[in-house]
């Protein structure tokens, strides 16, 4: 590359300098986490914590540093800022957001959280497992205090609540998903109503059984490669609630968790990692090391979890090919049931109490009660100890079903004890701007179909990569979409999606 | 326990705090230099290595800054010492200690050699397997010279070599090597000369052959259970070269190699790093969390690895105990070997090439070359590029084999790689602690030699324990062999030891 003719900004070399340190303690930390949740022994977590307590502080600490904020200004003022380029506009501007944002945190504060949601993901744990909400009630009130004190620190933008959800999906509002998740609501009730009544199930008889771990395990591997999953880039591990992490772009790792008696929770569950984990792996290198080699929202970080997992994994042309492959890894134990059943079976549609469980229909309901729960808590001042109550009415209104204990209700979910607020939407925001992006897709890629159905996944792969993964934080979810489709984003290509493939299999 | 009557001397509690924040990293760049050993993808090592480059530079400028030296300084100070409790006391000699060494390195040059050796590692690696000692030549040229300044840097003491010794083994000099070398050599090797003179070389083909791996690894983790090493604050994994790393004394992991075609290699590399790791595991808790958590020096350090490797798991008692277990591991394969042909078979004593793979008799005179070795380089100035004729002169001279390649010769070990100049004579004097250690464990615990012959190893990890681990470095080296034997290190209980075990093996 030519070197700019523009002087150098002073201050631009120690900026990033800096920005890439904070990259690099975030990874070290990110190598501690992941091995902390995949087998690091348990008597060593106690002082593991605190080496990352105090890391995490570090790290805190230099990212509202007076030097930041003053090396900040002097590259915001409109002479520097236009001598740099589009790597460096964009790294000031996205730190910028960061430092104003964590300035009005007192560090003090900051701390006491960080170590209230660290000891609060195991209280969680244990309670879920006893199903024991007044246990865990004590956490989620200092848990929902903080936040409430954070969002006073950070300043209210138009409700309390749009200034958590801005942390997950910059630039979105609870206006704007008020309208889309109204929409949402009103094509896929009477979708699912309507495939309530039909009556006709799709038979799962064939998903019930004893599947051997090894070779769930080498399945696993063998979808992952044919996804283009870089295997010297990254590894598959084990661990109680899978996840994804993305360390740097050559080290990008997932896990997932093999049921003996549920072939589908492997199988989904490593699809759906393996969509964050392509994202991440295809960053561009230049932006390797520097803040901005990450995804650029939630959301658009979930569509690709999920446009993997049920765009893809749960097509009818995916199973074409696979399906013969998953008979072989599972001699005697799947030859009567063909490929059409197995498509069927996998996305049986009916209201169920837990969310990483349900259909690719109901899923969105499931986020609705979320994100209007949290709308209560954060805007209208819902009292903690009413949430298990809210999310039972809620559950019987939405969707039909009771939980008959909080482990399968309001406990069932890791988000609130990690003081994720405002997370839960991203999930349907990243199906409507998944359906999106597929829509172009199949114009782009005309045989895309046909590809799939033979196996070859790699050009989508290539396409997501050309117009999504690259870009890290370059561009914004909005732009991403914009330019993928021409429009911002909308719901009827979820809607549209859902009941082309819903209709068809229920023969509505 | 009792609050002190005297007031807290000033600054204790920021001096406490910093001491722990190094201890805190060092703990974290444990965890990543783990994972660099046992899996992380390849692509991501080039910027996992600059991140760990950043914060090891960070703890080096905490160890090194000015705060830290008025601390030391002020605490230091007879009324503010005196005031001190013995934890703190020795966490202010230990603190200075290190801080006098590194102040006198300029960062910069710190930062240059640690970049330098990090390289030099996989340097050393490739220049290895290809038995390439000019392609290796110009690391280690810059790594000694580096060497040297730091040298002159830190101030000669006595011999610029003796700077180095005591680094490994604190108040250790040439002087007492020479000694104590000359020592072991005037007794071991005739000892070996007889050896080879009596001509009955005890059995081994029952070591060759083909040994299940996880099966080897089963055995592995069976003996590491019988020794008391303590699985919920540990883990075994596989690596290229064995080693233990105690993170925290919650989390001491040992790793291993498991070779198809040989058994022994897996075995006493696990009993090795197993005493390693049982060292760190049992450091009194009132340690954990501060630099004082460690093993007190590497000669100690590896006296517990050679003890368990070779005075216990290289023992007749030991394998009167766990020679059925071992053939139970491996049906049919050992059917026709008796427990006392093994016992034979695995102490066979002949002149070979390879440190590692060496008897524990020979094994000294390996040590003895790099030791001469790395006298001369740094008190006599050899010229780098002459070591691999001096190593092959030498391994003619004292041993009778000569290397076909630097591959078994010069370079067949990763210390120098590593600027580990000094560390080699830890071995032996490994060997001679562990066999005045055990010398007392025979008195005090009478039944020794039975209770290993019903497999009963934790009373003498308990007398260990009470002896040695807990102490973590509260104790210097010399302390510790005083306080168990009532003298200082001796070389004749490891010569009494050798020439016991032998006699009766080869029958002299």
């Amino acid at each position: 590359m030519a070197t700019s003719a523009n002087p150098q900004p002073e201050g631009l070399k120690r900026f990033q300098e800096m920005t890439r340190q904070l990259k690099q303690y975030e990874e070290l930390l990110g190598v501690v986490y992941w091995d902390m949740r995949t087998g690091a022994p348990r008597k060593g977590v106690e002082l593991r914590s605190e080496a990352v307590g105090t890391l995490s502080a570090e790290t805190f600490r230099i990212a509202t540093s007076t030097e930041m904020g003053e090396l900040l200004d002097r590259l915001s003022q409109p002479d520097a800022f236009a001598s740099l380029g589009e790597i460096d506009r964009k790294l000031v501007e996205e730190t910028r957001k960061d430092y104003d944002r964590n300035r009005k945190l007192p560090p003090e504060l900051y701390r006491e959280y960080v170590v209230l949601t660290s000891q609060s993901e195991s209280a969680w744990e244990e309670a879920k497992a006893n199903s024991d909400f007044p246990g865990f009630l004590p956490y989620l009130e200092r848990i929902i205090d903080y936040n409430r004190q954070f969002i006073d620190l950070w300043g209210v933008k138009t409700t309390p609540y749009d200034t958590l959800l801005d942390m997950y999906e910059p630039g979105t509002t609870t206006a704007e998903l008020d309208r889309l998740f109204g929409e949402l609501r009103g094509r896929l009730v009477p979708l699912a109503e309507a495939i309530a009544a039909q009556g006709d199930r799709p038979d799962t008889t064939f998903l019930e059984g004893t599947f051997d771990v090894a070779a769930q395990k080498r399945f696993s591997l063998f979808i992952l490669k044919q996804m283009g999953y870089d295997f010297e880039a990254g590894r598959l591990d084990e661990s109680v609630h899978p996840f994804a992490t993305g360390l740097n772009p050559g080290d990008v790792r997932i896990t997932t968790r093999y049921l003996l008696d549920d072939i589908t929770s492997a199988l989904f569950g490593t699809i759906h990692e393996g969509g964050h984990a392509l994202y991440e792996q295809n960053i561009k290198a230049e932006l390797a090391g520097t803040p901005l080699s990450g995804g650029t929202s939630m959301g658009i970080h979930e569509s690709q979890s999920r446009l993997w997992e049920n765009m893809i994994g749960r097509s009818r042309a995916f199973w074409e090919r696979y399906f013969p492959e998953l008979q072989r890894h599972f001699p005697g134990q799947l030859d009567t049931v063909t490929a059409e059943a197995f498509y069927r079976g996998i996305n049986v549609v009916e209201p169920s109490l837990i969310r990483i469980e349900a259909d690719e229909l109901t899923y969105n309901l499931h986020i609705m009660i979320r994100y209007e729960i949290e709308k209560m808590l954060f805007n209208e001042g819902l009292n903690p100890r009413d949430l298990q109550e809210v999310w039972n009415e809620k559950y019987k209104g939405a969707l039909g079903v009771a939980p008959s204990n909080a482990g399968e209700g309001v406990l069932q979910d890791v988000h609130w004890s990690g003081g994720s607020f405002g997370y839960f939407p991203s999930y349907s925001l990243g199906n409507m701007y998944a359906a999106q992006m597929m829509n172009t897709a199949q114009r782009k890629l005309p045989d895309l179909n046909a590809q799939i159905a033979e196996g070859r996944l790699l050009p989508l792969k290539e396409w997501l990569t050309g117009e999504v993964y690259q870009f890290g934080k370059l561009l914004k979810p909005a732009e991403i979409i914009q330019r993928i489709s021409g429009e911002s984003l909308r719901s009827s290509y979820l809607c549209d999606y859902l009941e082309g493939k819903y209709r068809e299999i229920y023969r509505l």
